[in-house]
């Protein structure tokens, strides 16, 4: 439903919502493939340090801890309500929730507005907007932090700790977000799916972002907007780089995210490019550009400047990414444009081969010395904005000694405020750079396109400041 | 060098570069550093089954092998030559290559035509047209099969076996596919870089590629093309799927791909736009999309009409997949639109909020028995043509029985030659299902758009045929 604005008591009950110090689960089950169970389970297996309080009349204990048969038995505080119950019964769990003055209620039961039931939902919607009481759904999976040990929903996984806040539509995506974090170290702070937005909006939990220590980049997943001027007005007051990604664009696109979350998008999708525009945020078109884009703007500062110098033992992934700058409007510019004297200082860490063109190709024989003092000279020089390293294996290539030789480099310049991203394109070996990479702040990819997306992602966030 | 057309006494003599029963190593070397070490290293590491002669005038043994002054010295005879020496001496081991009536001739060594050498490079490949000895390279990485166990080159891995057989300029690009091949089993039947392709051109192995008979698919990364007559005669003698990436097209990357490999594009990228076009191939942007389609046309039939169904856990992976496919000129159909009675049929497999519009969101609750029963109702009904799958893993899916239950109704319905793809966006339960999925020749992919790619992908090749 819509509102005008974020409201105070909302923003300021969400910590309630990610980091409650008790939470009761109504409609908890004893069978471990219910969701009433998984939640209990997920919530003990990732280390949730307050109390848990399963509601169910049926059951004694579940999972060891002592059933309640309604929430108004509880007698201790209650600061979060987690609502899993079939959706008839969800009103008079809301009523119990307002009478034991809890500070927060979740209802992840589907089947409203999403099926045509919007009257229900509404009225829902109205008692605790009355009643002062947020509400974060209904038809969603869940949230949680993995600063806080905190994974509430039905929720397989918890991220790694990392800079990016994802506020997410779509519990499925999110999901998928969530396993690309651990399986990638794609660090977020924390995370909410959002589901039909009934009451809590976008608005909200993005004034809520700008205030978490732990949110460096704010990851924006939309099916359809409520109230986009107050998600303008809250982007407008956030100092974070943030990314939109938003769905249901195409014809058939429109009803699914109706089916979906109950999303209506009656102005089109140029009316989303405009408020996106105003909000001055990002959009993202793909889901991997989304996840790319965001990390970069969460770990490196923004580009201040279109010079970026690009290092790399492979020619074929120099090319992918002077061709995908081009692209994107940003193309590259040969070395000696960029600085006179860059040439000859970087040519001394490359053999005759090399081209020092820019993409500089240090060639395939490359050593860690040579990309430790090419990488040195790229930062240094004082026309430079911006470098991007590729390593691409052959069998004399040293990569987890490059990833760590970047790293040192990246570490000695920080202070220079220039971001740096890397590509590691090739097996195993990659793979586990990129994750060292990534653990050490530096944003990594696999493909030379994806690498590109993100340094022109710092470079729009950079003209946007 | 240019060709006219492909020489039949060069595709001929290829297989000797893929299979050889023996293999001269021509600038071999003791220092485990040197690439003259590391292609012994590589041939032995990954099991190949012919005879190996090291040639080295100031060593014994290498690796265990006897050591041979001159290759003149090899008195049986000769296969393969491999050449890693410094470019001054090429020209000698050339003729002595010769002499010996070698059936094939591989120059690794770089600093040729792209530094300013064509010289040299074109008298060397004269000499080699003369006496009809085939010359790969120069300034290239390598080539391989797995199916033959066959890793020649400065090259760490050897892909998995499987349909798609790459032809690449760059060597680096070659590297990061093989490195990707074992860590998501994209599957293929051989690998070469071509390099300068001085002699042997695209042509030659994509000729060769059609004979092949574990070849499903071909996957071409191009720099520039000396002989596009050659390259589209060759491509529409092919009654296989091929993809081609074209870099090099930025302006900066023309400069680039000649310092590469020695790649001239005087007619700038729209030019070769014709030239795929003509071919009858079908041509990548990005290099993810490379992979993702190659391995789709490799592994499935094509798609014969658009009515394509989606079937997803997730509203979100249903919504970016519609958009994509959208965006990519392929709308989807809602289901009512492909076929009257499959809605009824479908809806048996989905709780009361899901939804059958398509993509059909069966729900996050989807159980094994509830996908298999909507693949199947997909796949069965005559109006279909292909079938698109996602998981989203919520904490109740089951991911590896829902990606085995896709197999089976893949495997019970394949006779209808409908192809199948799936999406499984997620952590290490969906990365393992991925690769169980590829190893049953289903193409899976961890994210919506790149699916969307390869069915848009099928459907292309399919209208082509």
């Amino acid at each position: 439903m819509k509102v005008e604005k974020a409201r105070p008591y909302v923003v300021k009950n969400l910590r309630y919502a990610l980091n409650p110090s008790s939470i009761a689960i109504v409609g908890a089950s004893r069978y471990p493939t219910k969701v009433g169970n998984k939640v209990i389970y997920e919530l003990v297996k990732w280390g949730y340090r307050g109390k848990i309080y399963p509601v169910n009349p049926r059951a004694d204990k579940i999972l060891g801890f002592p059933c309640y048969k309604t929430l108004r038995e509880i007698k201790d505080p209650v600061d979060l309500v987690f609502v899993a119950v079939p959706a008839h019964l969800v009103s008079s769990i809301v009523q119990d929730a307002v009478s034991i003055k809890a500070k927060m209620i979740v209802i992840a039961t589907s089947a409203f507005k999403e099926i045509g039931r919007g009257e229900l939902q509404n009225e829902i919607t109205e008692y605790c907007r009355k009643n002062k009481l947020p509400l974060i759904g209904p038809n969603l999976v869940g949230m949680g932090s993995p600063y806080e040990h905190f994974n509430c929903g039905f929720i397989p996984y918890l991220p790694v700790e990392g800079p990016v806040a994802m506020i997410s539509q779509s519990g499925a995506n999110l999901l998928a977000a969530l396993g690309t974090s651990q399986e990638s170290h794609y660090g977020m702070s924390f995370f909410v799916g959002l589901g039909n937005k009934a009451d809590v909006d976008f608005c909200e939990f993005i004034e809520y972002a700008n205030e978490d220590p732990h949110t460096k980049c704010l990851a924006i997943y939309i099916e359809g907007l409520d109230s986009p001027e107050a998600f303008i007005d809250s982007c407008q007051k956030v100092d974070k780089p943030i990314v939109v990604i938003k769905v249901g664009r195409s014809k058939i696109g429109v009803k699914a995210a109706f089916a979906h979350t109950a999303s209506e998008n009656p102005n089109g999708d140029e009316y989303y490019d405009m408020v996106i525009e105003k909000a001055g945020a990002i959009r993202a078109t793909t889901w991997q550009e989304f996840l790319d884009i965001s990390l970069a703007l969460g770990l490196q500062p923004p580009l201040k400047g279109d010079n970026i110098v690009m290092v790399t033992n492979g020619g074929g992934a120099g090319l992918l990414s002077c061709d995908h700058f081009e692209r994107l409007g940003l193309p590259l510019r040969e070395l000696k444009q960029i600085s006179p004297m860059l040439e000859q200082r970087i040519r001394a860490y490359m053999p005759m081969f090399g081209s020092p063109l820019n993409p500089v190709d240090i060639s395939g024989t490359a050593s860690v010395i040579q990309y430790k003092g090419a990488f040195q000279q790229a930062f240094r020089d004082p026309n430079v904005h911006g470098v991007l390293g590729a390593i691409c294996p052959t069998a004399v290539t040293d990569v987890m000694g490059t990833a760590k030789a970047a790293v040192e480099v990246y570490e000695s310049c920080k202070e220079l405020g220039k971001p740096f991203l890397m590509i590691c394109q090739g097996g195993a070996e990659c793979r586990d750079a990129i994750l060292y990479l990534r653990d050490h702040q530096i944003p990594a990819y696999p493909t030379a396109e994806q690498a590109v997306n993100a340094m022109v992602a710092l470079y729009r966030y950079g003209m946007k400041k």
